[in-house]
């Protein structure tokens, strides 16, 4: 609980209102959309600017009050629970767009503005952001800033760290910093752009951000490839690149996945095929037929059984959307859904995901594969029940043998949710002591008490999932 | 001078074939690209391998020895002078192509390997690495990375930190960690890849890197574009922009370096005009002829001059080889020529050359401008005579008027020529008193004992540009 005078000063900086630690309140801010995770929060803040954000910042950082920045709190890694207590920010005040800037390509806006809101408004000057996380309906900027998200269209056009120009930041000591601009170029110090980007809430507090815009490419196509085999899927997504086509979406989802997708969005999927590909590409015209064409011969000499090119933007709109539900589709079988990135060099994703199979049969439990091949962004997603402990126990021992499996294909433990909580046991096997012990050095020389979202991305001796359960 | 027991350990370590301490030795790495600074480093070394740049840093680290890492020495902001003596660390030995990976579009070097000789050696496999440095035919992959090397194809594809995946580096404290890898998506831990890259050997030895490559764009079309106006120039490049267009290279040169460049190359170009372009597209052909036509209609409607097509790709070669050459042209001129590099956002170009122009006759000095318009990545380059010291000190006022001038405008100091120590006295004027004690903060915790290139990106008490003269 926080002590009486912390709370008055907090109070007084953002009001009454914007102050809340009923505990109806706290148990909404107790968790994440990972599964698992749960503690309270002191209390939860909404400022309403940068300087009420440096306030806050120096007042927790005086009495060692730990601080979780929280956009919408959809991250998979468990990295807005408030596991030390303390205070969660919300940026619901803080949440405009603050200019499109249509000379210089940029957009600046407030971290609370929702990633969709922000792609919708920027396409109305026929601008394009391309980092499209699954959960962009309503994650917010913010949030995929800190935790660098990725999405479907990754492989073409980068992750939000690519598009990130500029940075209004709250250091830990309350001292306001601004990084990059509206320049193409800079080098001008150490990137503390990038370097934030990604960093989990552990080294500052994000209030702006200068974007970078590209133009809307002109037309897009969508086309749905089936394979009776992972082999066929994997080898059709190596002779794609191998033919120097870099689609603007390289989707798979294998038949556990498929089965279950169809049963949600019912837009008649097969069900009975080895694996799938869905497979986008935009730009002119006539580049997009002639990718299209390509890929489509491609895919044919890789054995694919059946190749369905979406005949209106509808249709592919459909296909999309179906592939963007995946998760929610999977959530609907069992209790727990445990969704993870797994993410391996794209030469080796059929290896990798014979690989789960194996595992799931091995321990016994469900696991269904689907992500980003063109990224070798894997989700194998493991339907489960937290209340079944047993269950629970062999679901996580699949997992760190999958991450394993990843690192010794020369992948990594996370390609886009972040390490969090959830990853934190398994970040030295891909960094090594020496690197966990080097980005600890940079951790506490910018937050020696400690107070930026404690608990993440380190390990404490525990290597369990469940950490909390109040 | 080195300690006995210093240089004997060190001999050790690398042999007496890869030890140099010889008076013309050092003098030949007393200094670098950038005029005005030297100063003489204790002993020169070529290590053959990462075990042993290693072990070279452990002793460094216990003896408080500075250990200055060098490419080939082009940098343009003094950043591979030895300022406090120390050894300097060649990467002659560790100069090779470990692999070309064609199916995750990756290509893994040492240090050493010279830009010119990766690019070649990718074109081969019909694939790009786009970071193209004026110096590339000489310049050094580790000493891109270390400055985070801009280029001429910028505007389109980004710097040297777009293309870095992964490293090997060498901690100040000798061990050695793994960064990213051939992963388009790695989120674990804190993006110590791009933290390194523009580091300027600040914090550690990067001794293997893997960057990423892209396929060959199909096509090039190259036209010279000529204006009586600056305005009239840079209206064409936000024209070009507003209509969504992208170019390959967007290139600006104002009448000073056309006549100088002209002289040098001898192509017939006109040197009787207000300012030039030189744009480039890339790509599918019908795309680059749509863009080429459209850019052209663009350029009318700003009042250009003329147009000129480049008929053939040799006819293209040889203007982008005379704009590449303007640096070298404009050096014929006088005995110094000091190019800097401030950036404003692209819609401040025309503004910020006039202001450059004003400046340059307030101060009396001689300054031409070309750079990369596209990225407003401005080159005003002073011709100048170092042995004139009270011209030397206005060339300095101008400069740093300069550089005022591109942070009012929203710009940047450096847009790819780092800060070292030329740039350090107005490192604060863009990102805050506070901006750099977080960069001190960050620095320090790295190396406490201050061994990695002392004395660059963080001014002392100066603010004078010849810092040293022996």
């Amino acid at each position: 609980m926080l002590d009486q005078n912390v709370k008055q000063k907090l109070i007084a900086i953002v009001g009454e209102d914007n102050f809340f630690d009923s505990e109806e309140n706290l148990v909404v801010y107790s968790y994440d959309a990972t599964p698992n995770y749960q503690a309270m929060p002191d209390a939860v803040l909404k400022p309403k600017n940068t300087s009420e954000v440096q306030d806050i910042v120096k007042v927790c950082n005086e009495y060692k009050v730990p601080i979780v920045p929280r956009g919408s709190g959809t991250n998979l890694c468990a990295g807005t629970c408030p596991l030390e207590g303390g205070i969660v920010l919300l940026f619901t005040h803080m949440n405009k767009m603050i200019e499109i800037d249509e000379e210089n390509l940029t957009v600046t806006v407030q971290p609370g503005m929702i990633t969709l809101d922000l792609i919708n408004a920027v396409e109305e000057k026929g601008l394009f952001y391309p980092p499209d996380p699954s959960s962009m309906k309503i994650s917010t900027i913010g949030g995929n800033i800190n935790e660098n998200s990725g999405g479907l269209r990754g492989l073409k056009y980068g992750v939000t760290r690519d598009y990130v120009m500029g940075l209004e930041i709250v250091l830990p000591n309350g001292e306001v910093i601004r990084t990059g601009g509206k320049l193409a170029k800079d080098v001008a110090g150490y990137d503390f752009t990038r370097l934030m980007v990604g960093s989990e809430g552990t080294l500052g507090i994000i209030t702006e951000a200068t974007l970078k815009l590209i133009p809307t490419p002109e037309t897009k196509k969508t086309m749905l490839v089936l394979f009776d085999s992972l082999e066929g899927a994997g080898a059709a997504v190596q002779a794609i690149i191998s033919n120097k086509i870099i689609p603007a979406t390289l989707e798979f989802l294998d038949q556990g996945t498929l089965e279950v997708v169809e049963d949600f969005a019912k837009i008649g999927l097969p069900t009975d095929v080895g694996a799938v590909l869905l497979i986008e590409q935009d730009g002119p015209s006539e580049i997009v037929e002639r990718d299209m064409e390509k890929m489509k011969e491609v895919c044919e000499h890789s054995n694919a059984l059946s190749i369905q090119v979406a005949k209106t933007e509808e249709e592919g709109l459909a296909l999309t959307t179906a592939r963007r539900a995946a998760l929610s589709a999977l959530a609907r079988k069992k209790p727990t859904t445990i969704l993870e990135d797994a993410t391996v060099p794209r030469s080796k994703i059929a290896e990798m995901v014979h690989a789960i199979n194996e595992i799931a049969k091995k321990f016994d439990v469900e696991i269904c594969t689907f992500g980003h091949a063109g990224d070798g962004n894997l989700h194998p997603t493991c339907m489960t029940d937290a209340r079944n402990e047993e269950e629970i126990h062999r679901v996580e021992e699949a997992f760190a043998e999958i991450f394993a499996k990843a690192i010794e294909l020369g992948g990594t433990i996370t390609g886009e949710h972040g390490v969090g909580v959830m990853k934190s046991p398994y970040l030295a096997w891909k960094l090594g002591e020496e690197g966990v012990e080097a980005m600890k050095t940079l951790k506490f020389a910018f937050d020696p008490n400690n107070i930026m979202n404690p608990g993440k991305m380190f390990a404490k001796e525990t290597k369990k999932r469940v950490v909390v359960q109040k």
